[in-house]
């Protein structure tokens, strides 16, 4: 095997199959694959050649972002090549007056968000770990982000993709044209797929000129009901914020101490709002905001490096709870916005259940939560009580119409999940699409089963 | 099969197979079609049990919504059943404090609109013929219109859908809940598939608020050069515009007896460019593109009424272009933003080298071209040459890296055309999701062929 992948990569490129290749950032939950090798093609005829020999002999393709999924979706579960697109990394083309952007799908997410803004433009998808996640895993996990709830996940910006399917042909789905309806929308299928239809190897991005100014607030509650009203009342205010975030009361315990402001000890649920726009209009959408939220701001960055040291510190929530007790199971599910402090309390209530702390934060617009068990690293028992209570989180998250996963896919790790969202003659359908487009079932198997 | 489909729908909806259920809005274009029934379900389970009952004996299903369509998707051809979903015109749910409603395939697109607007909100997509297309055919095909450059096409404004798939079941695919990566994207797959992949039945659209006002412009240029470049000088001036759209020399000509305002001889190439938002921002993006026009603004409704009047002005530039010579060939073509002039440029040659008298107008912003030539009602030889015209075009698209098709779908009349644009292993996956979706070939068939 190694040698055949050789003539296609160099020998250099063919490696024996170790860390970080063999996990992603799900790796705190014990999931670590194994793998025959790891191979870094350096162009996409490279990738095709790869999948195509694979294809030929049986063996299967992982293929690999930057690993900051949270769903093993990276992971080898069982052998065969883990298919690094780390050296894909070329700006095949940048218009800045047109708005679009060519990349290949190992640029990172930061790499691409750094170009638009230095052009006067904005890419506006903005999952965690922009420096190291690669924009060809966004587009295959789909991924969102706070911003997502004005201009959309991923998959809203991309009018073009190249991708290798099987059994090992380069196609071109779309390109810089902005509208197509000619054939079926194949680009969208295997967005959001995570590497089971198909190897992604370039993208066509659609940019917009950034706003110029970007005003957030956070305003405190006393708990989640009161939370989820004024997330109504800004909703009823006839402004569309870029972003309504959330931190429940847990999780303010455990990142309140960098907060830029003073938090009362009653102030137990966090909402952080903005707005964006030309300087004026950000600024009068704010006022609207502040209005909705009736005298509740307790914060509110005035200067450029003031907003980003806020949106800083909300990408640091993550970790502050992990800090808590030094491991954490957390869940990416979503309900529809008006069952979103259900939800919340519930995340806490399955954890009381399961003799477990929770606590929850995410994107309160898109009525996506991050429901969270703290564990301590190593502990079998909490880790097996946190999986049951995982188990209840899905529940809820469908019987209150909502998904088992807003953005992180399943991967391994939600395997069979589907199931519970899904009739069984969608979930048939699901299956005779995989099937379809992958017939020997060797592009990432084992993941994304419904 | 007349007795059994009105033991599921009532016999009083089971009829004859006539005018206007055999034909679209391409019906100039000499196309009618042959069924042997017309079948009218009352709900979402009868079209189950309708395409239940035509899959299991073997009986094509031609989906038909309002009949507004340009390439013959709705028109049955071989016999089978026509299944007119006209009556599933209920408004399921409509949250207006949660921006979102779910609707039957039936409701007229103007009705959807007329509602959000009535409560203060905005359902962006304008495909034409609001009046009588229905939004479930806005699905299918999913249709754009002048604002998918600010907005996007219909499909960025679904979150759920309902349908029918083979062999007979009811599925539903996301709901009101606004993220959602746990499966592929059928939704999306199924949205713009003209009925071949499963039969709309009901959709949960996204809303958002309405903007306070819109502010048109139109300028004029002497020729599509100088209005491409002015197109350039908008995107360069940092405002998003909520439409930016073109009327090429020949529709200038056909259109301008009742523009609302005078236009000098020499202005033969028309820009309209709207921007929106509170009045105070869409005035200020409206001054940013009057800069960027230089000079060039003929016309600037001011009041609601007048912009009303503007819109429903180039809403009849397809008619007037029509009543120069009693009929036309329209096609849809779209390429990327750059190549605007010269595929408008390009498209009156071809008439000249078939001896047609040809323009173009369209969403200029999204490259989006109605390419059209001029015809003599029952001419047949300039038909012929009207459909030679039309392959060249598709050609010329193609090699401008663009589509065969924008807005309109491949329907009947562009069959095949997607080979020209698509790769062999790219026509092969579309021909296998139709095979997966669809095995027994009754779901609209003879449609949207690669």
């Amino acid at each position: 095997m190694k040698s055949d992948l050789a003539r296609i990569v160099g020998a250099e490129h063919v490696l024996d199959p170790v860390a970080p290749y063999l996990d992603d950032a799900s790796v705190a939950s014990g999931v670590r694959g194994r793998a025959d090798a790891v191979v870094r093609p350096g162009d996409a005829e490279q990738v095709a050649a790869v999948v195509a020999w694979c294809y030929e002999h049986g063996v299967t393709i992982v293929p690999r972002g930057g690993g900051t999924g949270y769903a093993g979706g990276a992971v080898p579960l069982d052998g065969g090549v883990v298919l690094a697109l780390e050296r894909l990394r070329a700006i095949r083309s940048f218009d800045p007056l047109l708005w679009r952007m060519e990349v290949e799908a190992g640029v990172t997410t930061a790499t691409v968000a750094r170009l638009a803004r230095e052009n006067g433009l904005l890419y506006p998808p903005d999952p965690g770990a922009a420096e190291s996640s690669h924009i060809g895993g966004n587009a295959a996990t789909n991924a969102g982000g706070p911003h997502a709830f004005k201009y959309g996940v991923t998959g809203a910006w991309i009018t073009g993709l190249e991708a290798v399917v099987a059994p090992g042909e380069l196609v071109a789905l779309g390109g810089p044209v902005r509208k197509d309806v000619a054939g079926y929308d194949l680009r969208s299928l295997l967005v959001g797929s995570e590497g089971t239809l198909g190897i992604i190897t370039a993208l066509w991005l659609r940019l917009i000129p950034a706003p110029e100014a970007a005003v957030p607030v956070a305003a405190a509650f006393a708990g989640a009901r009161e939370g989820a009203a004024a997330i109504e009342a800004v909703l009823a205010s006839g402004v569309v914020p870029s972003a309504i975030e959330y931190l429940d009361a847990g999780t303010v315990d455990a990142a309140a101490a960098t907060f830029p402001a003073p938090l009362g000890d009653d102030r137990r649920f966090l909402l952080l709002v903005e707005t964006d726009g030309t300087a004026s209009e950000a600024a009068a959408a704010a006022a609207e905001v502040r209005e909705a939220l009736s005298g509740a701001v307790v914060h509110a960055p005035a200067t450029p490096a003031d907003v980003r040291a806020f949106w800083e510190w909300r990408s640091a929530v993550s970790h502050a709870v992990t800090a808590k007790r030094g491991g954490k199971l957390s869940e990416d599910v979503a309900v529809p916005v008006d069952r979103l402090a259900e939800a919340i309390e519930e995340t806490v209530a399955i954890g009381e259940r399961h003799g477990l702390e929770a606590c929850s934060w995410g994107h309160a617009g898109d009525g996506n939560l991050h429901s969270t068990f703290l564990l301590a690293p190593g502990d079998e028992d909490e880790r097996r009580r946190a999986d049951a209570a995982a188990d209840d989180l899905f529940a809820m998250a469908v019987r209150l119409g909502g998904t088992v996963s807003g953005e992180h896919g399943l991967g391994m790790l939600k395997n069979g999940q589907l199931r519970r969202q899904w009739s069984p003659a969608a979930v048939a359908l699901h299956r005779s699409v995989k099937v379809a487009l992958d017939p020997k079932n060797l592009l990432n198997p084992g993941k994304k089963l419904p």
